[in-house]
């Protein structure tokens, strides 16, 4: 009665007994007279042996002029995947046809390993579901204007499922993973972590954002801007639960912020420790140092995240900044042989083993003192603060890598998310 | 100095050792200075790898509604290597470039897993080539005029090769494998075999049609039909042996036939026992009968190879005919379904236990006697004919599998093909 978009994981596609589970599932939603699209991502494991591959070719040394050719080969595991999903929706007795991310017109700019989304053109779609079909669309990949194919990124696959629900109006895309919902904080660190059954479309945003590795940031994004209902539930739940109950179940992303309700001050701690430190020492302190640094940075297309400059003294200053540290060698390297020459910096130093611990919550735009109480928790256990950021519904804090456990469950009893909401 | 086509073969890509062999070979022959493309094959097991999910997803019975999704899924495993292949040359210092079928254009009809070859734009790689770059295109693959992937069925990469060469007009076409060269016959089935230094290009295609397992029957037409030179040579040699050495090495497929020489009246025997014969028995002798049968079966895009129709007999006949393997289920079941009905055969019956056996020779053409010679030597071995089929250039029979290799050697001897060319 509706189109709905389903997007599987890996582990919900990591074997072909699996793979039969989701077709039963998508078969059922499909009888239930829904038209059905459906973004699978890779076999789990798969990306990373062609990756694997790759870099026992390159020598280990896999840089960005190899970025086209990974795409060619990475994109290779959403096609297979797709292609069998489609194969097993046939032997359910349900019609079903696959398509490549080009052939559904995805298209992107062409920042190959890491592109974005420009448009999706989806007639051939509406006609396939208009004739019964369930489509299934590859996830992770797109095709740029000069028809070379690009990859979303690690995650991508989620993007994808919101972008094509966006793009058709589909009335909720449901992201099918190997967790059930969204939770206080990763319970593998924080035993008595809870799931949320509602999470504001921001509160995601910063949790995704912060490494609560859910959702893929880019489609909390996009579901945000377009206003898609998102919602996030676990594929290990048996195939032919009640699919009344099914649609419930997991968390479901809202927009729109329910004023009655009270709002508990934070939903939950994030965690990252996929990042790296770099501090350029001994900056002369003059208009556009920052710029400088790191325009030169963005120019290379690496992603900056937390930033601080320190107090100017003697004219010189300090200025950190972290990186995904994947691209922290690539940073370094360009800071030292671009930046610096230029710059006039005494220094640059980096540190790999830092990590990144966040509360987030829609309830600290109303609420003050929320940070100065997790600086205090911070400082009870003992744990030295290097960088701070702030927004309106987060505050974030770099630590030692070493103390990260220690901090998500000291902050998670601080701010009582081990209680069951009121 | 010359535009080149390398072919190479699953075996030759099957590991990352390999394919970094096979780079360094490429890359030989780009520094000599000539403007290379390169076709891979999926590394070996790949395909099969991807079609087994496929079966066990299809619950064991994959049909051709599934032959679209088998194409978007097996086209895969050739655009991996080939971007992996791509990722060893730049590796090795030479600038490189991959492409799916779809992305140069390579147009094929919509005959899903046995697609052919309508045309191909070759403006990108000439782009590419001019740029100084080695390219490397995907084999086995192309586009159908919807968009669709398709595949050319299995070997289909070495038409691919031969397909691309004569678009572009290449100045050979080298197909590196895991032999090599032509032999008279399989050296596994008799070790006198020896290497032909040439081979006409209509002995190959007989050679390729009756099972020598060498080429793919279609890249040898079209080779013919393009008159592009063609070799095919051990991708097991090292590779850095000299490069004129080398490209004389296995055995060149000739397209005109040198007057002068002498011509063995016979080159080599074949052999294939990937056939299954089916005789409908009992059928009314009226015009227009092989059509009603063979019209069905070409209809159903199954390919019939020996096609035998008896002696009539009280108005009736019996009609024999050859299928491969694969489709032998698929023809019996489509005879019995819904040719039989209509047709009032008696009775029909399969046999897949069966093999081909032939002998082909440019020479045949001028001498007589071969095929009652050929005749004559099964009888001695106590080998009875079930069906003969014979043209200008060769003379094929029908016999009980379990007698392959004995006719073959007894053959092989008979025709001196053990002894060397004077």
């Amino acid at each position: 009665m509706a189109l709905i978009v389903h997007k599987y994981g890996g582990t919900s596609m990591g074997s072909t007994e699996r793979i039969k589970n989701v077709a039963k599932r998508v078969a059922k939603w499909a009888r239930a007279g829904h038209q059905m699209v459906v973004v699978p991502s890779a076999m789990s494991g798969e990306t990373n042996r062609l990756l694997g591959l790759a870099k026992e070719l390159a020598s280990g040394s896999l840089g960005s002029t190899h970025d086209r050719e990974l795409d060619m080969l990475a994109s290779t595991g959403e096609q297979a995947s797709s292609a069998l999903l489609a194969i097993a929706l046939q032997a359910e007795g349900v019609p079903s046809v696959s398509y490549a991310g080009w052939q559904v017109s995805v298209r992107t700019d062409s920042a190959f390993t890491k592109a974005r989304i420009e448009s999706i053109d989806d007639a051939r779609v509406r006609a396939d579901l208009a004739a019964g079909k369930v489509v299934v669309i590859t996830g992770f990949q797109g095709v740029d204007d000069n028809g070379n194919i690009t990859t979303l990124g690690r995650g991508g696959s989620d993007t994808s499922a919101v972008a094509i629900a966006a793009a058709m109006k589909a009335a909720e895309c449901l992201i099918y993973t190997d967790v059930d919902g969204v939770y206080t904080t990763d319970p593998r660190v924080e035993p008595d972590a809870r799931r949320l059954a509602t999470v504001s479309f921001e509160e995601m945003l910063e949790m995704a954002s912060l490494g609560s590795k859910v959702l893929q940031i880019r489609s909390v994004e996009f579901a945000g801007k377009y206003k898609v209902p998102l919602r996030v539930l676990s594929s290990f739940t048996p195939w032919d639960i009640d699919i009344n109950e099914e649609a419930k179940s997991g968390t479901l992303i809202t927009f729109e912020e329910d004023e009655n309700m009270e709002q508990a001050v934070v939903s939950g701690i994030a965690f990252n420790r996929d990042e790296a430190k770099i501090s350029v020492l001994g900056v002369p302190d003059t208009p556009g140092i920052a710029y400088h640094i790191l325009g030169a940075v963005a120019d290379a297309n690496i992603e900056v995240d937390v930033i601080i400059q320190n107090l100017s003294k003697d004219g010189k200053t300090d200025f950190s900044f972290t990186v995904n540290r994947n691209e922290f060698a690539k940073a370094m390297d360009l800071l030292k042989s671009k930046v610096m020459p230029t710059l006039g910096a005494a220094e640059i130093v980096g540190d790999t083993k830092i990590c990144k611990v966040s509360i987030v919550g829609i309830g600290m735009r109303s609420h003050v003192g929320v940070a100065s109480k997790m600086f205090r928790v911070l400082s009870e256990e003992g744990i030295n603060i290097q960088m701070i950021s702030t927004s309106e519904i987060k505050t974030s804090v770099v630590i030692d890598e070493k103390y990260m456990e220690l901090a998500v469950r000291a902050l998670h009893k601080a701010f009582d998310l081990d209680q069951p909401t009121p």
